[in-house]
């Protein structure tokens, strides 16, 4: 059940970097790999922190394999994929939430403390799209848009706070899943975005 | 043997590094980074992948000895290194087949499954020239055009057919060396590119 | 001791990547990444090449706690922090040198060379920065400018030597740091660059 979710949330997350990859008109193997960074890029930067080698997603192939039919199904279908979008936003909210929840998971079956579990928990939830965004130079959106990685975050505090109450492992998952794909659908129906920093400039470099 | 050659293509791919400094007027040092994460990046990025740390790469020194020898090389023969250009990419094509053939070798030794065995030999290959694209804010040229990566794909997935077959490793390597030189000299020669994708926008994040 | 010059050196590279932050105008989560990621960066991508799973700052809080403190106060104090400026940049070049020689001591430790502890070492002190850089999508500073990464390259190669002629270790520790914030300082005074590389343009990719 777990495992089927964890799949669906790549084969969505891969979807996205399959859209970036055809609206910069990549060419396919571009669309593969951009696809399959998104999908399982936060997975790998987390399990690389963490020390656990090879990458799970490297481990089973249906990871990789989920990607590559996210990045076939847009390059055949992406008009059709477009007009039903609001599902698919749906869908990566359930992802994120999930992501989130099992990265905090894995950090703290790591030993981490709590920074370290919010940290992984985060980072397996947007790393893949920061990846995504970095390898085509674009501004992670993460850094300065919506309300993603602050979801996956808060997801991920809802998580550890109820372990640290104790609470069986199967229901805090849950539980972080439900917080973080709330907050991430209601923030985006609201258009609800984290403050911006007041602008300064960055101090030169001199003595 | 094998060994030379390694280093030789290790060479050339700081080669590619160091010439793309110079053009961005780096200073001798960004000059020698970028040479030696290009040659050396993408050794780095699977042996962290594999868990394989320190990196062969850190613990045998002449890697990075022979990636400062072709920045020196550029700093102080630009002109005559370009002159002999062709050679340079014939010598490309060979490293190339090698680090794939080398890296898909590793993949399977670390008991991954095809998928993961195609990643890492791809990966390997051409990941010295990603992030040297990335650090220079160019789009990762693998990611749109020529036919680099998809030889190096090609050349692991003879690798891993022939050692299916139960051919012995080295005459596998052999044998991948050779498809993924030869097609990356002929798609050079013909200017063969992999199809693009058909442009589709971006769908926006909103419910 | 150590320790707490170590975490005064993460402070103050937060502070650089969270004045790069509101610069751009992130939201309070990108200060806060681009802040932590710059602080706790180098350091992370050393344990990472060394194989230390979890990375040192994952596993001790205080590191990314001291992040989110200098995120903090460039939010709330930016002009004040500002017109200290160069109180700061004298930190920053005491935390470049403690870096790189805490880099090269663990570089050494895990039984690398010299060119190996030389690029542990300046790689835990540029790191972050390169890192703060890249997400933002400029081109890393240390690669064109200024005497900051070849400081800490010269500040490694110091403990480096003075290890090799039996030094004890506190006391290669501190000259190393004295060498690469003394050579910050004076050439940050002084305008100080490495010399540029003579424009030379790409060669094609083509036979």
């Amino acid at each position: 059940m777990l495992d089927a979710l964890d799949l669906a949330g790549t084969f969505v997350f891969a979807l996205s970097g399959a859209f970036k990859a055809v609206r910069l008109r990549l060419d396919w193997l571009g669309v593969a790999v951009l696809a399959a960074l998104t999908g399982i890029g936060g997975g790998i930067v987390r399990d690389l922190l963490l020390g656990v080698t090879p990458a799970a997603s490297l481990r089973d192939e249906r990871y990789v394999l989920v990607c590559l039919a996210g990045a076939a199904a847009v390059l055949v279908a992406a008009p059709r994929i477009a007009a039903r979008w609001n599902r698919v936003m749906l869908a990566d909210a359930v992802g994120l939430g999930l992501f989130a929840a099992l990265g905090a998971s894995k950090g703290l079956d790591a030993g981490l403390g709590p920074l370290g579990v919010l940290l992984t928990g985060t980072l397996t939830a947007v790393g893949g799209g920061v990846i995504r965004d970095v390898l085509v130079r674009e501004m992670p959106a993460v850094l300065y848009k919506g309300f993603y990685a602050t979801a996956a975050l808060l997801g991920s505090a809802a998580f550890l706070a109820l372990t640290a109450f104790d609470l069986p492992e199967a229901a805090a998952l849950g539980v972080a899943v439900v917080v973080t794909t709330g907050l991430r659908v209601t923030t985006l129906v609201r258009n609800t975005q984290l403050p911006r920093a007041p602008y300064h400039p960055e101090p030169p470099d001199s003595l």
